[in-house]
């Protein structure tokens, strides 16, 4: 089932597949999506998809798995001389301030999160998506330490406290009606960056 | 559909089912419950179940509620002298550092929320929810700085910022197999509200 293909491996069909799942599964929900619905998405008889994927559990696999693969060359960032400035890139990526402008990548993360409470399967690929997600920003917060842009800080509570930032906004602003939650969240991660994590003067 | 009882007004019978549901859900997982996966948690006939509940989409909706009912309770905090240890005692409730020691009607609420993206039912409810959180975070802090406790923070952004801390820790608890997540984030909450909040001396 794991499919570790970069994005120009996956096939024109395949995409067009796994984008109609996207817009089903947002009409829809995780827990209320088929064949035949995902087949309303798409100029195509429900056969086709069935020439590409038994089941529907098989297709929303390879939707976790193609967005996890996207998601994970969004996080890489090559690192520069100013980690500062590459950990306000990588938050205003992964925080926007309002809703309707969040990557459908990062809502499929959300549809499919809850499942991963029972489902070992989906578990193992949010562990993976978190491990991913905090090294990448302890290693930009060390860097930042070693060379004293950033004060001495717990690098892995510090990390802790974005990534559960991070998910906790992306919950918030897609799964409620209020509208003013993830630019005020997203303005108060500045702040906390500002007093928390820069060296002052 | 909706109630608003109190918790003495749910008979026995239906706290049976409800709890019968609620281990069918942690087992299965949202999207995979049926009833008759209900019936096998509980020591009846699944016509025990319809007598009660017309389909699995009700009986899901009468879980939510209830959970609801029981979250808004336990988050309504009598108004005391120390706004600060009310704080803490409500963070302290919402952040255990174990995800085991989670209550769980919080765990019922991650296994709903992703629901909530394309169901407007379930939305309104988490928007409800999120709501009536905010508004108790922000009377303690707002409370807090009329007393003198707190700094003159800006509290709609610090208690988003708590509110998506407290969504955020929850998520990425339940979801994965990160153990050291949610002591490392709950260490971080309180140094937060120490560097952020608290008047200095």
């Amino acid at each position: 089932m794991k499919r570790n293909t970069p994005d120009s491996e996956w096939s024109t069909a395949e995409k067009e597949i796994l984008d109609a799942t996207y817009s089903a599964l947002l009409k829809h929900g995780y827990a209320d999506l088929s064949i035949t619905r995902i087949g309303e998405e798409l100029d195509k008889s429900n056969s086709s998809i069935y020439h590409h994927y038994d089941t529907k559990t098989d297709l929303l696999n390879t939707l976790l798995e193609f967005t996890i693969d996207q998601f994970m060359l969004q996080i890489k960032t090559q690192p520069t001389n100013d980690p500062a400035e590459e950990l306000n890139t990588l938050l205003t990526d992964l925080l926007p301030p309002d809703a309707s402008e969040r990557p459908q990548l990062q809502v499929v993360l959300v549809c499919f999160r809850s499942q991963a409470v029972s489902d070992e399967e989906v578990r193992a690929q949010f562990t993976q998506i978190d491990q991913r997600l905090a090294a990448t920003i302890q290693e930009i917060i060390r860097r930042g330490i070693s060379q004293g842009v950033f004060r001495e800080v717990d690098a892995s509570q510090v990390t802790e406290h974005l990534l559960a930032m991070i998910t906790g906004v992306a919950h918030n602003s897609l799964t409620t009606d209020r509208d003013d939650a993830a630019s005020l969240a997203r303005a108060s991660v500045a702040s906390y960056i500002e007093s928390e994590l820069k060296q002052s003067g």
